[in-house]
């Protein structure tokens, strides 16, 4: 018996494409009941949901067969009656990869629907050097490895998406402008989908937005519902998170704080502008004010060893560095008047010595003393590609029949 | 028999204070439909609604009473059957008082539920020169006149909503701070109650997310579900639309795009800043780069009469407020991805003049080509009090039950 016909005592293929709005929206009602509420027998999820108990051992049955839920031991019931399976998320089953390409290096992490991170794979790469293709070459072979790795957990990979460095257009699968790795209109889904060959569900997004989105899952900005994040990388990127959601805008490339002008007449910036907070407060340009050696392969960890050192001058280009973050974020604040700012990527290693600065702009700069708390991400350079394979796993969770396209 | 008496066949002072939330909701869907679709009988309204005739009858009548709905004619009908009068919204009952206070003058406005305006007054005043106790003194004086203007057409003022050049705390109804008015922590609606004495509902909310509803509502900005709404008083206040809604932020006080700092190292701003747009676009600043006459009574005017004769000295001035504009409008559209940007208050006669180098900072300066629309308002110096009347409108039609408690 072939798996597909395996299936179709359940469901077809076809039944999938094309699944009843009302199955499909309860797929997700059940898979979602399981994750939030933790283990319980059948007979329990169609208590809780109201569901009634044909249905909900049918839709386990679907889920079951899609690798998102797992069957295990038998539920202690306090009432009479045949005591049933208990049934929890397949933490052993599916998997979302995130995936980014960023100005010096790519990376993967393998997430299970339990949100424990299966896999993970780093490697740097002068990106600005290389074309879209060779680089999309490079990540679908980080991918081809992932694969191999997850199969070899008994895992299976549905999906992937991508954070990029630059503009985004999500619905198309675009990358407009990465005015970083000096490249325009690639597009990201369709190049890196005929690289991979294996089916995945596939999409893209800026990496300061998925960051974002990590910080507030899963990070420090767990419960709060209005933040900006911003993140330095080579560039500095930002995301914006309103009302407990990520915040694109009416033109989809919201959220580029990095591109805020801190100092019109400034150093021209690589987007085109002039005295973008990029030109101040990313990675070369700080290094650059910090002197000292030369370009290390830490540079960041390096100069945090000099700032505790006690060295003024990198001390004076970190309290630099804060002030032009502290003008960006009061211009956000008097803007949006959000409850938080969060700092990331190489911002969070070094925010002792940028909070003082950037405190003191806020409470300068900000009206009626609606400064926002300055918290510092624990996340680490992983926040994008958390991000990335949260984002996926999430859009399955809410959707399972989803991933019936890539099974396989 | 009092008015109480009468109105107590239908419906009590104390059944309003306390209705039952479906029949108050209901209120509302009738007063909507009417105002929306047009005149038409009670037994129209049932069928087109979904509620049974006896209800609509009833709370129709409820809205007669609270002089929101008028009868008037007798609806031409093809079946059979009673022919009903028609029922239509009141636009000789209730209006709602736009209020404004700002840094050079006091206005008022009356509003009708029709949209129409029926009575206006402006008083030009230095409110600098002057505390918060005298100013609210001269509004509570200038809103007993539009009481009786109001009164003498048989209109019913319902509430009142004062539009303020500052941070506007609009659940408690407090200005916590207005910088160009050097007020700070002033409890407006509690001491505008306790002068003007007749009952009324009354709010506060800031004058630029007034202005910015006002045009989202009736404007230039109609149809436009993102934008932001700069605007030129003696300050330069801010407020913001997205997805159709006026935008707060967290903790309030969002919108203020006239402290933004475009300039760090610049000139000393009111609100304890340095470099905010408001000190290179404010009225003072901008009259000061472009020379000419010394203060006349109608500056902007005089400054445009100048920049269509040619003088190169308020030519400079307005191409140079046009790129500050531009610099901070462009941090906007980099944020917030919005469909278009809205100028008002004297950026609007002027706009032909700033608009060239706001589109020329905009196209350098905004990521992916993702450039706003620029558009002038053409509701004049009026947006603000506009806004206000029609809030407080909108905030009755929602619920016609809140003017229970101020009907005489």
């Amino acid at each position: 018996m072939t798996a597909i016909a395996r299936h179709s005592a359940v469901w077809t293929p076809n039944a999938l494409s094309t699944p009843s709005a009302v199955r499909r929206h309860n797929l997700g009602v059940v898979l979602r009941h399981v994750l939030e509420r933790g283990p319980r027998s059948r007979a329990t999820i169609a208590q809780e949901t109201g569901l009634n108990k044909t249905t909900v051992s049918r839709l386990v049955g679907e889920l079951l067969e899609l690798g998102l839920l797992t069957e295990r031991g038998i539920e202690a019931r306090g009432t009479a009656g045949r005591p049933g399976h208990v049934i929890d998320v397949a933490r052993d089953g599916a998997v979302a990869l995130g995936l980014e390409v960023n100005v010096d290096y790519l990376s993967v992490q393998a997430t299970d629907l339990a949100g424990g991170s299966r896999y993970r794979a780093r490697e740097t790469a002068d990106n600005r050097a290389a074309d879209s293709g060779t680089v999309l070459d490079r990540l679908a072979e980080l991918v081809h490895g992932a694969l191999v790795e997850v199969r070899a957990q008994g895992l299976r990979a549905i999906g992937a998406t991508v954070a990029l460095p630059g503009l985004v257009d999500v619905a198309r699968g675009t990358l407009p402008a990465a005015p970083n790795l000096g490249w325009s209109d690639v597009a990201i889904v369709d190049e890196l989908r005929a690289r991979i060959g294996t089916p995945l569900l596939l999409d893209a997004d800026n990496e300061a937005n998925l960051a974002a989105l990590a910080e507030l899952w899963d990070g420090v900005a767990v419960g709060v519902s209005d933040f900006m994040y911003v993140s330095g990388q080579v560039g500095v990127g930002g995301g914006i998170v309103l009302g407990g959601e990520l915040f694109r805008g009416y033109r989809g490339f919201g959220g580029e704080l990095g591109h805020m002008v801190v100092d019109a007449a400034g150093a021209l910036c690589a987007c085109g502008s002039r005295g973008c907070l990029e030109t101040r407060c990313g990675l070369e340009p700080l290094l650059a004010a910090a002197g000292g050696a030369p370009l290390s392969r830490r540079p960041v960890a390096d100069l945090a060893r000099r700032a505790r050192a006690g060295d003024p001058e990198a001390l004076a280009a970190l309290d630099d560095c804060g002030v032009w973050l502290g003008v960006a974020l009061g211009n956000v604040a008097n803007l949006l008047s959000p409850e938080a700012v969060v700092l990331g990527g190489y911002f969070a290693p070094l925010a002792g010595w940028l909070t003082p600065a950037i405190e003191r702009e806020l409470s300068e700069r900000v009206l009626g003393a609606a400064v926002p708390q300055v918290l510092a991400s624990r996340l680490g350079a992983e926040a994008a590609v958390r991000g990335a394979a949260a984002i996926q796993l999430r859009r399955v969770v809410a959707d399972p029949a989803r991933i019936g396209s890539v099974i396989s």
